[in-house]
């Protein structure tokens, strides 16, 4: 598992870049994972954040960019896709990967991600976000792959490769790079049924049989990814100092809520970072 | 008393550039006013705020100010001496001119001013913190001008000038522009006394009658500069509006409290703008 980090950092937006930042500069290991673009990359101008006038998204993040790796900050990819408290720390899946730190940041940004009936009921029991984790649970098994990201084909290609059964379903044409031993469904999944474990899929008017469902997101969300997380509609719920009800896990940026602005996101990163550190002094002192 | 503007920003530092910029791109009518250079010009480096590395802290006021000036913000110098809740608008009064502003943001800073014994009781019956705005009242008497802010000698000349019998207190040697014809005493002033209006200083053993003192401060404390404000400690009580309790009012930056960030003020300048446009929006809609 390696070394205990302090501070975990799940997004490298400007929120998530914000709190880098400011938690090497408290003295604290860091690691930064991104799984996408960030969407400030696509703004075509911003205005309106202090001190930046008249740059595009991807100027400003690539500034941004500049600050953390001029100050040694390597953004890593990978993943969310399980947090687990241990009490004094947290057991971070990070694309199949356990990390074990002290402090967990959450700031991936706004999350648009609905959730399928059944999807929650049966998550660990034949739902599974991560074809690596989880993938050899399911050889000589049939599994269904819901494409949701730009590389769900490779997680499927990948699966069938060690011996699932795969059937890939998308609502795009089939992928000229899937495996040619890879079923494909076009189609939208609607529904996961299952009395105790997963049994099915609906798509459409059709039934279709299966031991498990992977649903390769390009983000896991937030309140699948750590039991028991307070949520205020779709964001992340937060006290002044970016602390989420469960102890030890800050968010920062979009994800806890309006404004969906850049200074906010900096600023929250800051904040979260800061009092994680904070915290972790205080421990160790 | 000139047209009515939508928005007052008292304090040209990050926080109230922020609160410019940001009501401006919303279409806001603003006034920006400063009295004195921000304290981030006097950082020797900050390395903490998001997308600049190494800068000193003038160079980073230079671009937030650059960033104003490019939208056609102008800052103009003034100190707030008394802002006055008229229910649906504020009447401010900037050193003496008096702004009628539907909205009122502070980001004046941090705050470290001490108010002396009697001065909150007589402020208003000769304690006065504006020599323009009250000089012409004490025409033919005695008034105590304490020297707390370089320009106070200036004032000092001018309440001379008008015909008020002034003695200057200041802990520096006598200012070698103060007038001739003005008194002046070597100490600090301790204590403001009289029953109803002023009627003496109190500076070291020594009373010195007087039927005012002006206190010529770079700032006035923001509880003595509109009634009723909620303060949590020496900072501004704001809710995560950055609305104050007294409505229509905002305020953002160090005067709000900790972290004293850079990334925090720009926040919340941001934030207390939004807030205030669409106050102003729905009112008019």
């Amino acid at each position: 598992m390696g070394e205990m980090v302090d501070i975990i950092i799940i997004g490298a937006g400007p929120a998530g870049l914000s709190a880098a930042v400011n938690a090497l500069i408290r003295g604290k290991r860091v690691r930064i994972f991104s799984n996408k673009d960030n969407k400030l990359s696509k703004a075509e101008r911003v205005d309106n954040h202090l001190g930046f006038y008249h740059m595009s998204g991807k100027e400003l993040m690539d500034k941004f960019k500049e600050h953390a790796e001029a100050m040694g900050i390597r953004i890593e990819e990978g993943k969310a896709v399980n947090i687990l408290p241990l009490g004094d720390s947290f057991l971070v899946n990070i694309s199949g990967q356990i990390i074990e730190a002290k402090k967990v940041i959450l700031a991936t940004g706004i999350s648009k991600i609905r959730e399928l009936p059944g999807e929650e009921r049966l998550l660990g029991s034949g739902v599974s976000y991560c074809a690596t984790c989880d993938g050899m649970l399911y050889r000589g098994k049939k599994a269904v792959v819901w494409d949701q990201s730009e590389d769900a084909w490779e997680e499927a290609n990948f699966l069938q490769s060690i011996g699932v059964n795969v059937t890939f379903v998308s609502d795009k044409p089939r992928h000229e790079n899937l495996s040619d031993n890879v079923e494909y469904i076009k189609g939208r999944i609607e529904e996961i049924l299952g009395e105790n474990t997963v049994e099915a899929v609906k798509i459409g008017n059709e039934i279709i049989k299966t031991d498990a469902v992977f649903m390769l997101r390009d983000a896991v969300a937030p309140d699948a990814l750590i039991e028991g997380l307070e949520l205020d509609g779709s964001f992340i719920s937060v006290n002044k100092h970016m602390e989420t009800n469960i102890p030890g896990l800050y968010a920062a940026g979009d994800i806890t809520g309006k404004p969906l602005q850049l200074s906010k996101a900096i600023s929250e990163g800051l904040i979260a970072a800061q009092n994680a550190a904070l915290q972790i002094d205080k421990k160790e002192s």
